[in-house]
């Protein structure tokens, strides 16, 4: 198993060296290399991307994020910020298929803004495009008018394979799950989502035992709201993908708990925590580190195809919530409060 | 007080006829005349924006419009939809200020999804710039590549000048309120929300008492479940802010309950309900037209300046609410349900 480990930024570092604790706990045959990304990437070699992680991350199976960003980064050109360096891995590496879930454990329902009975059990995979839209689509740019004043540009852009090949991802994850795909667009509005949806329908097709709907975009981020157990899987475009996946983690109240893959055609696949770098809190061993630990369970399952080690993961960070042990984002009273390399600790003893 | 009046589809003439009897019983000097929108437009013309509609809006001081849209319209040809007129009478009108309040009644705080101590209170005003974006962007269209596949398209595009121009409704509003501004981008990806976020924050230069914040739109669809109060007026482009007020009003509960405003650079206004024409209930009697008399609250506010008047609304509505009426939508336990014609009548008696 070659795995190209990113720690990134901020929190980085410390919630992938919990993850690798329990990845190495496993005892598998492992080839881990490390390289810089994001500000990282930018201090040790002036890019948010260095070609020497590029070229790891290549030729390696599987990549490990943390996580990248911090204010210190935020006043640099636009093509040496942090994101960037995030944006161009997934479009080098081809990886086109983002998924999020959203789940709720039990033990942290309280944690959820919204009623108990609203989000009691919500288990919704979000499987967001990765490598299209309005977020690589060009023109794009800021340019200047005869009339002297600025304008800004940018192009939502899809072609149907593209579309094709992200609707088989979600319809094949449905067949695994309560068989349900909605799909979201704007199809009222925008033609490159109505072309979105006829893909979808034909797609449909070859899946006679999955229940196809479509829902509006803006209609979604309500139903999210008012009735999210009614999703199973949702598929989407890039940008809505962003906002969606965003919303439908935080209905959960526990955003550090949800890990993320974004795989190419072949499975190979970055995984990474669904939330950010956290600058503040950085280096003072107080971060939750579930959720990366998590994201090595999605890589066993997704790229290496070990779904015995995958549960068994995902198994012992259950258990570790239900002996009480919290970080400080998901503590409440009664609980044992830890920290992250405790907890690191915590899930490792579990396995 | 010339007024076009455009019932449009579904539960649309039901919550009209409510709103426009509580306009009358204020004895002002109305001049009202109505004209087909929507479904009703191309029924009647073949048109979901008649010529003879647009003319009358045209010339009229505002425009109290119902709602658009059915299921017998979903099959037209893409120019002929319902939504279609709603589009180009925005954009005819040059409404570029869409104004969308997300306000929790304290009498139906239990019909919100999220937990009472999260939404106690709440009151957001939502500036949505409304007529130009990736909504009216060109080039656009479905097209065949050489290969033989096709491509969907839109065009995101934004000038300073439509930028600043929405960024002084939101400051503006912002001054009678609590005096902050939170501008939703997504400047770390796209250019053209990076030239948004430049502008806005000149434009906050001339308003030195407003706290101006700037936030990810991903990020904004999460802070509005985490912890909707921080907010005050959030400012944003026509996607993004279709998205997120729709998000908004639903942490209210009783989305039948927000109104909505489009104004012109010389606030003549088209004022609606945020609901849409529920096609499942038009013609029983039950749909609930406290949204619609609240927007001719907000178009007295707004278009006539007769903030007396508008408040008398408002208030005859928290009267009502309070002697415990309510439509099928919002009832509870212990209260009078009413039909839509019984709640025009309250609201009217409560004046
Ligand atoms: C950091 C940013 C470029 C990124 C995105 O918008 O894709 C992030 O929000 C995400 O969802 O992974
Ligand atoms: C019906 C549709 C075209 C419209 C929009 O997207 O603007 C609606 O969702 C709204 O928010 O008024």
């Amino acid at each position: 198993m070659k795995i190209a480990v990113l720690p990134g930024d901020g929190i980085g570092p410390e919630i992938v060296a919990q993850a690798l604790k329990v990845l190495k706990a496993l005892n598998l045959k492992l080839d881990l290399k490390e390289a810089p990304i994001g500000g990282a990437g930018y201090d040790a070699e002036g890019d948010p991307l260095p070609d020497s992680t590029l070229k790891l991350a290549q030729e390696s199976d599987a990549v490990l994020l943390g996580a990248v960003g911090g204010w210190q980064y935020d006043t640099l050109p636009r093509d040496k910020r942090p994101e960037r360096g995030l944006l161009r891995i997934r479009k080098e590496l081809n990886l086109f298929a983002n998924l999020r879930p959203a789940l709720l454990y039990d033990e942290l329902a309280d944690a959820s803004t919204l009623k108990p009975e609203v989000v009691s059990g919500l288990d919704i995979m979000i499987v967001r495009e990765l490598t299209g839209d309005i977020y690589f689509g060009q023109p794009r740019g800021i340019s200047t008018l005869p009339n002297g004043e600025r304008e800004g540009i940018n192009t939502m852009r899809y072609t149907e394979s593209e579309i094709r090949r992200i609707g088989h991802v979600a319809f094949n994850i449905a067949m695994k799950r309560n068989k349900k795909v909605c799909s979201v667009d704007k199809a009222n509005v925008l033609e490159t989502t109505e072309l979105w949806r006829q893909v979808m329908i034909e797609v449909a097709k070859e899946y006679p035992e999955v229940e196809l709907s479509h829902m509006y975009v803006d209609n979604a981020a309500m139903q999210l709201v008012r009735a999210p157990k009614q999703f199973d899987v949702m598929v989407t475009g890039n940008i809505f993908g962003d906002i969606l996946s965003d919303e439908a983690s935080m209905l959960t109240g526990s955003i550090g708990m949800l890990p993320s893959a974004s795989l190419d055609a072949n499975n190979k696949g970055m995984y990474e925590p669904s939330h950010g770098s956290a600058p503040d809190i950085a280096g003072k061993d107080i971060a939750n580190p579930l959720a990366t630990i998590l994201s090595v369970a999605m890589m066993l399952r997704y790229t290496f195809n070990d779904e015995a080690n995958a549960v068994r993961i995902e198994n012992a960070v259950k258990k570790t919530l239900s002996q009480g042990y919290r970080t400080g984002d998901i503590y409440t009273e009664g609980c044992k409060r830890v920290k992250c390399s405790e907890m690191g600790d915590a899930v490792t003893a579990a396995l």
